[in-house]
């Protein structure tokens, strides 16, 4: 991945990719587990907010994680150590440039990383290549603008744009949960099923609002505050009252909500 | 309902409700059925769009189904004889001015209502004190600017702001699917739980594409062509890219989501 990582890898960032996975587990997980003895590319693995559960649900079979950051692999061999998790086997790899052999993988995982590329096709197309035929490739990925709350608010949704628009800068696509679908066929996939994962949050689950719309969407928004001043695309009195706007939707009366697209396809078979 | 009516009443918006009505069924009321006995109150049931469901998912219960339109009472009555439906009994009454006892209704179910009115927290507030204690109250609606789609356009975005702009000057409100949970809440209901019932549609799914993204959603934000157009809030070639820029979502590469939202909450039981 030689593309800059908008949202950042301090220690506070950290912190919210592991809020963000603990409050979204089983909605955006729940669902995925691979059979005994397979061997499942992670790709793009980063801090390990995934790998711990990925593995533990698939305890039978084997997962290669890999990402090109050297700091967020140490972080997540010491999530899975942590975890006491034993399946799992990292490497630093580049996405663009993967040294495994064509059809070496039963299953591939890319969650929240093709977000971060110029080219998502190439990356799917290059993933798909070490399938096995019949393998699947699993994608998670967010859309920021399904970022839906109530009271609405034209700042909250100009802050949002800011990051859309950082990352757009960086290579990246913070729009690209919608576009799994044609993503998926272009690289080849067959029978691409995407499904949809809003994560909706009212005041009468007082621990999605902490995790998910205080600690993990309004966190992030808030994180790219000094980039984007940097970059001119806001002001900081601009920018607050965005961020106000989106603490309102954490009120009482306040709602939230933010959708999550998960695709799944697989590797063409050979004809006979 | 004392007030305009956004989407008209002419036979092709009703034909356009009917395709709602069957392509959406499961997602938004799979989960609803009545016991035995129970008598439902329908709050503006308009041309019997989901009476048919509802009254033949609870089969033992027994509907009133209520609209101030006495054309589409008529078409509801058609709906229902049609589809042998015979557990549903029709009045013409006003949503603020219900004449029936206080807790005369086991249950109250009103869907793509409250989007029409001025004062929704008035019409619930209303809708509770006709309900026995422990009784409950379901309410669906939609939310427009949840539409989100690909290829993206922001000529679409405008031209479903239009309808938004309409319905507000007619008193309605079609951002009014967030904002149910405090809405609810507000008119005095318990344990209120609002679940998001996102339809997505790709290729993969040529009935929905037709059904939803193009018969439905489409064809609503057609129908008010004129009436935007007239009240000047667009010109004919602005209007007609944006829905050049829904049809897009129809094409092979194209999707498209809308997000309803389902909330239930019950009445209060009396303190011993």
């Amino acid at each position: 991945m030689n593309e800059a990582y908008v949202h950042g890898r301090h220690a506070r960032e950290s912190e919210r990719l592991k809020d963000q996975a603990g409050a979204l587990v089983d909605l955006l997980h729940g669902d995925t587990s691979y059979p005994a003895g397979s061997v499942v590319l992670e790709a793009g693995c980063g801090v390990g907010a995934q790998t711990v559960t990925l593995a533990q649900r698939s305890p039978k079979a084997r997962f290669v994680s890999v990402d090109i950051s050297a700091d967020s692999l140490a972080q997540a061999r010491r999530a899975t150590q942590g975890a006491g998790v034993t399946n799992v086997q990292f490497g630093q790899v580049d996405i663009f440039a993967l040294p495994f052999a064509p059809e070496s993988f039963d299953h591939v995982f890319v969650c929240f990383v093709l977000e971060h590329l110029s080219r998502p096709a190439e990356a799917l197309a290059g993933l798909e290549r070490l399938l096995r035929p019949g393998g699947t490739i699993t994608a998670i990925e967010g859309d920021h603008e399904s970022a839906l709350f109530y009271p609405d608010s034209a700042e909250a949704h100009q802050a949002i744009q800011c990051l859309v628009e950082l990352q757009r800068r960086a290579g990246g696509n913070a729009l690209i949960g919608r576009q799994l679908y044609p993503l998926m066929v272009k690289a080849g996939l067959e029978s691409v099923r995407v499904s949809p994962r809003m994560v909706y949050v009212d005041s009468s689950r007082p621990d999605l609002v902490d995790g998910v719309t205080r600690k993990t969407f309004t966190a992030m928004i808030e994180g790219i505050r000094e980039a984007a001043i940097r970059a001119g695309l806001t002001d900081p009195e601009a920018f607050d009252a965005g961020i106000r706007g989106l603490h309102k939707a954490s009120e009482a009366d306040g709602v939230f909500c933010y959708t999550f697209f998960k695709a799944v396809g697989a590797k063409r078979r050979a004809r006979a």
